[in-house]
């Protein structure tokens, strides 16, 4: 893990690390010798510098590495479109070129050496660019594009390339974009739009095509980021630096891969702080996807799950298709903060109130029924028989006189109302045009955000084309279900935001007293018995039965008597699984007869069954509880992650467990609880008691510090089951698999 | 149930269910006395003709009653379009007004009576339409349509008046449209379009809209029947008429109640056995659309999981926005059947690509990896380093020359592909332009399915309006998600019909052996002992325990004695619930003192907790197996339903249970299990052997059987659990709750 980690890690520099945990080494901060406080326990980073992009996106001055101006060159196209870029930001242009006098009339500058200042930007054109890459270090330009390809995305020669073209900037002040990247910065931006912007950043061009044509909707963009293969600058270091951005009011990313999990939460975690919405699509939710994204950009996709999990802690708001994309970056840039999370359907039909109404009860929003009070006001002007609880059915007429506004403002008055929804499933021009005209109106003069859903496949109507795509104040949508897809996306991000607390300030700097009892028990690369896998739990605080580990009958009674009956026994051994089904657990033993016949039986299975055990364990018994599993594991992405879920069937059918990437603090870990489906059953049901959730969430808690701990030396552990016991006797766990690394 | 049948079971036809099951009354089907093969052994019918509907949309005559002139009055704008829609379909029109001489210069008739012939249509425009309608059915009219509104939408009173209405057409041969309907069906449709259309059935004319406006997306739609109370002509039968109509290709439908649910499915069934697609959008996911739909059109909305379990088991493709009735019901309108199911991703961007293909995965498409010999052809045209395999990359430049159409030729002439979907993520002319006249083209030349997504938010680009929207091969669509829904339905429709048998066919027309038996068995009004429900499900052949009931310590040592050690012994009462948590079950008991301790305890509790017993059960212990639930529950709108589902906490907490409406197959029985999220539990997890799942299939079809024959007598059946032992050796139900109706 912590070797993929590019930039921010290296070889030289363990020492902080070392400082961290009392013997390993560790990083640097980008360049800086790690200091105590800048790493946590695991010698991760707890901050990331924001790069100062500034001088990217308006450069004072570009250099043009390999431009042309001849005909029918592609290389010509990219220089005139450079061209024109400089003159629109007001930068100096340099074209540089060997032989060639002049480009397009501006005098070309024969090599790097010979620019006549320190460039902010440089794009290089050139089909071999680790010699001008260089070049340029020397230069001390600010910032390099590479847009040749054949680097991390085509294997492993491609792969030591890239390195080749890392190691080239990472000596220097240079950063670098790409390679494998392309022109989507230096676009036309349309420069009349107004308000609040989306911030675009894709790991391909074309996939970012769709946001940047919302300025054809009167979307602003006022950034586009294309990373392609993150040689150097990587996602994040752009989403650290649009989060404070203050044009921005949103950040829309198409992700295909990562290159350092790390590096994208500290981002996500900054943006999180500013209450900056990243609305994301990220490839890799089936196989397929995950190995086709892998080929293009040669980076890691993660786990899905995982990857999941961690937008989930940092807020990224995560959706499938750019239609989502475009339309909750743009709900999120431009709608200011709900005054209420009371969501209202109006519409000039019962049956188009009831649908949306169903739709939006289905995705978790909150139709309130309004009160009687308001109820009556609407009736002022809508017939006494039609529905206007909420949804608010105006049966058609009052849309064509002053009627209509009067409903509008009645909804948008009430306090419990936040947003107000009004589907149009087509154009009347009678009805629709004036109520759009109102409704457009309206939302000029309240702060509550008001949505449309046009409805009509079509798309050319005046109404539409002219005046909803006029107003920055009402949200339009195409569809219902995007509609309602950004509607909760907004509303979820006030309240992740407003109860935010950054779990990087929380994270554990220093090892905890247990780390020293738990070194002790490691085993190099080897599986510990379920004894010692058990003392590693007691180690850190995490209760285990009362058990004794014997290797005599006549020992197994004298332990079933200290233990207390009934009692449980099972083979001992460093590599033992599957216990249960190859008949190597006895449970409910009350005699010592019983004890001494247990003993003989367990200690035959094994011999014949070739499995060489260290001892018998002689082990408390406990049933009442609710079963739980709760264990580390490592991904390629994120490194050490933290899995709790529900025992018995629900792990080994459905697979009920949720994810937390460290470092996550209480009320994540209770999120992953709440998450999970078979939730209730801790909740008590059927007349059992609730169980002990402090508890659980205690032993989450503790296994994380022991992940972070013990890093990539906890190569797994599985705690199967943790019986959690009724409400305030706490959680044991009843068994446990550790795998050292 | 039976009594919301409107038109096929009247009161005084209870004859035919009185043959069905040789004792009580039955009903009529379409006023004709009911035979036996017309009914199943519940009395409901087996067959539903299908009204010619035809002099309802191409009617030779046309009566308005309340046709008016005078400017401003909404009902002269009605009288308008309707002598518009007669002039369009070549119809005579009659203004029916009993004071005006003429209406925009058509001579009136004074009233329905004189007028000159038995009308095809006569549009009912008065606000009380009793009277109009009984002179028409005196008049032998064929068809009305009533556009008043304040019937059953608008509670009691307004249902009592809908009852009157549909009573005066039930004794006649006028058959009605409404009431609160509107104008839909005479609206102006293109007749330029070709090739298979869309017939479109609404329950609130909005809704309708979008599917309308397809038409100027150049999709056809043939007809459109706004329903809307359904007082006489009801969804199912526009349905059924649609379903032969050789112009029609699907069949879209905005539902947001059932007026019949046996009439629903008889028509879904004979849209599914002549191959026609049905897609629906149905209001009822959440308890407030439900409320609010109900409101609406005064209609039952059923429960949710019913009514999806009613669509999965007849074909029926749900969809909850309009944009994807829109976009589904357009592609299976047009689409020929599929040639394979293999579906190549096809996109001028890697990105693009990968994202598309994770989606498509995830959604549950087959994507095949293209043979090496067909890369190696794609190679030809497309540069080495480029992923052809599916998703096909093609790297851009190809699409500018020649090239493109050969790459998309060679991947449609691949045998295991049936689908090529290209995703165009905007307009970039000099390769969009092309590749969209070469994917054009291409389908024109081929069977197979070829689809685009433009992902434009913008829309008016020519590409799309022009060329894409011109062709009728291409499928094409605003968003991947639509798609791939689309492509989803159409692959899933063909392999349903393909496989469908009808269930009707096959339905028990005649009491089973078991009926008479189970009669004697049945205690009007009260729940059923445990002991006498599974005397019950015994009559049904399903096996129970062997288990005696005694009253007397000493009989139940006999008992466990005949049953066999291990026994366990249960309170037998005829209301006892929550056995197991009040402390009325023993297991395990493997001695005659256990047994007579046991009974004593047992009868202690029932004593304290003041429940009557019959007996005390003791039953043979059984214990390996997968704890499986098998119920009877009654629905609103479809009678008695079918329950299946996993024991345990599964059933408890997860609630994870299917739905079988009667009457269903072996192979509808077997789907509902595959559907269990659990269903791996039945396979056998963890080394444990699987389940004799035709067991539980048995059991199933035999607790249908006995819904149908019982009826409303039995009001619920729970066995729970329903052991089901290792595959050969069946499955037994180990407690049973059954209440008589």
């Amino acid at each position: 893990m912590l070797g993929s980690t590019h930039g921010t890690l290296t070889t030289d520099s363990r020492r902080a690390r070392a400082i961290a945990c009392g013997e390993r080494s560790g990083p640097t901060v980008h360049g800086r010798p790690a200091q105590v406080g800048d790493l946590d326990v695991s010698g991760r980073p707890l901050h990331a510098d924001v790069p100062d992009l500034d001088r990217f996106f308006r450069p004072h001055s570009v250099a043009v590495i390999g431009a042309s101006d001849t005909e029918g060159r592609p290389r010509t196209g990219i220089t005139r479109q450079l061209a024109d870029w400089a003159e629109r930001v007001g930068a100096r242009l340099y074209p540089v070129h060997p032989s060639r006098p002049a480009v397009f009339g501006i005098p070309c500058v024969p090599s790097v050496a010979d620019l006549p200042e320190q460039v902010d930007l440089a794009v290089v054109l050139v089909g071999d660019p680790l010699p001008v890459v260089e070049e340029l270090a020397d230069a001390k330009a600010r910032f390099a594009v590479v847009f040749a390809s054949g680097f991390a995305e085509t294997g492993p020669e491609g792969e030591a390339a890239q390195r080749r073209l890392a190691a080239a900037v990472e000596r220097s002040g240079l950063r670098l974009l790409g390679p494998n990247t392309n022109l989507n910065a230096f676009e036309r931006f349309r420069d009349d739009l107004q308000g609040p912007a989306i911030a675009l950043i894709t790991q391909s061009g074309h996939q970012g095509r769709p946001v940047f044509a919302l300025q054809e909707l009167g979307i602003r963009l006022s950034h586009w980021a294309p990373t392609g293969n993150e040689a150097d600058l990587e996602t994040a270091d752009f989403l650290s630096y649009f989060a404070e951005r203050p044009e921005v009011g949103a950040i829309a990313c198409y992700l295909e891969g990562l290159k350092d999990g790390r590096s994208f939460l500290l981002a996500a975690d900054r943006a999180a702080r500013r209450g900056v919405p990243v609305v994301a699509v990220k490839v890799g939710r089936t196989e397929t996807g995950a190995r086709t994204a892998a080929s293009h950009t040669g980076k890691l996709t993660g786990a899905d799950a995982v990857v999941d999990a961690a937008f989930r802690q940092f807020g990224v708001i995560r959706v499938d298709g750019l239609d989502e994309l475009q339309d909750t970056a743009a709900l999120l840039a431009r709608a200011r903060p709900p005054r209420a999370d009371g969501v209202v359907v109006y519409s000039i039909s019962g049956g188009t109130g009831a649908h949306v109404a169903d739709l939006a009860t289905e995705a978790g929003l909150r139709l309130p029924v309004l009160s009687e009070a308001r109820q009556a006001r609407l009736h002022q002007w809508i017939p006494g028989y039609l529905n206007v609880a909420n949804p608010v059915d105006n049966g058609g007429h009052p849309v064509g006189d002053e009627r209509g506004r009067k409903i509008i403002d009645a909804i948008l008055d009430d306090p419990e109302v936040g947003v107000l929804i009004c589907p149009i499933t087509g154009p009347f021009p009678p009805l629709s045009d004036r109520l759009v005209r109102d409704l457009v109106d309206a939302a000029e003069r309240t702060d509550k955000l008001v949505c449309v859903v046009w409805g009509s496949p079509v798309g050319t109507e005046p109404a539409y084309r002219e005046v909803l795509l006029g107003s920055s104040r009402v949200a339009t949508f195409r569809t219902v279900g995007n509609c309602l897809t950004a509607v909760r996306a907004h509303l979820a991000h006030h309240r992740f935001t407003t109860a935010y607390r950054s779990p990087f300030d929380e994270a554990p700097r220093t090892p905890s007293p247990s780390y020293r009892k738990a070194q002790a028990l490691l085993r190099p690369g080897q599986q510990l018995s379920e004894h010692a896998a058990k003392q590693l739990l007691r180690a850190y605080g995490i209760r285990v039965p009362r058990e004794q580990l014997v290797t005599s009958a006549a020992a197994a009674v004298r332990a079933a008597g200290l233990v207390g009956y009934p009692v449980v026994m099972k083979a001992s051994g460093a590599r033992i699984a599957h216990k249960t089904e190859l008949g190597l657990v006895k449970i409910g033993l009350t005699s010592a007869s019983q004890v001494r016949d247990a003993y003989r039986e367990l200690t035959d299975i094994a011999r014949y069954e070739d499995v060489p055990l260290d001892g018998v364990l002689v082990c408390q018994m406990v049933e009442q509880g609710v079963e739980t599993v709760v264990g580390v594991s490592h991904d390629d992405l994120f490194g050490p992650t933290v899995t709790v879920g529900l025992g018995g069937v629900l792990v080994e059918v459905l697979r009920d467990t949720a994810v937390g990437i460290p470092p996550f603090g209480e009320e994540q870990a209770r999120d992953m609880l709440a998450g999970l489906r078979g939730r209730a059953l801790l909740d008590g049901v059927r007349g059992r008691p609730p169980a002990d959730l402090d508890a659980l969430v205690e032993v989450v808690l503790r296994v994380q510090r022991m992940a972070l701990e013990l890093g990539d030396r906890l190569a797994e552990l599985d705690i199967n089951p943790l019986m959690v016991l009724p409400q305030g006797q706490g959680a044991v766990a009843l068994d446990a698999l550790a795998v050292c690394g």
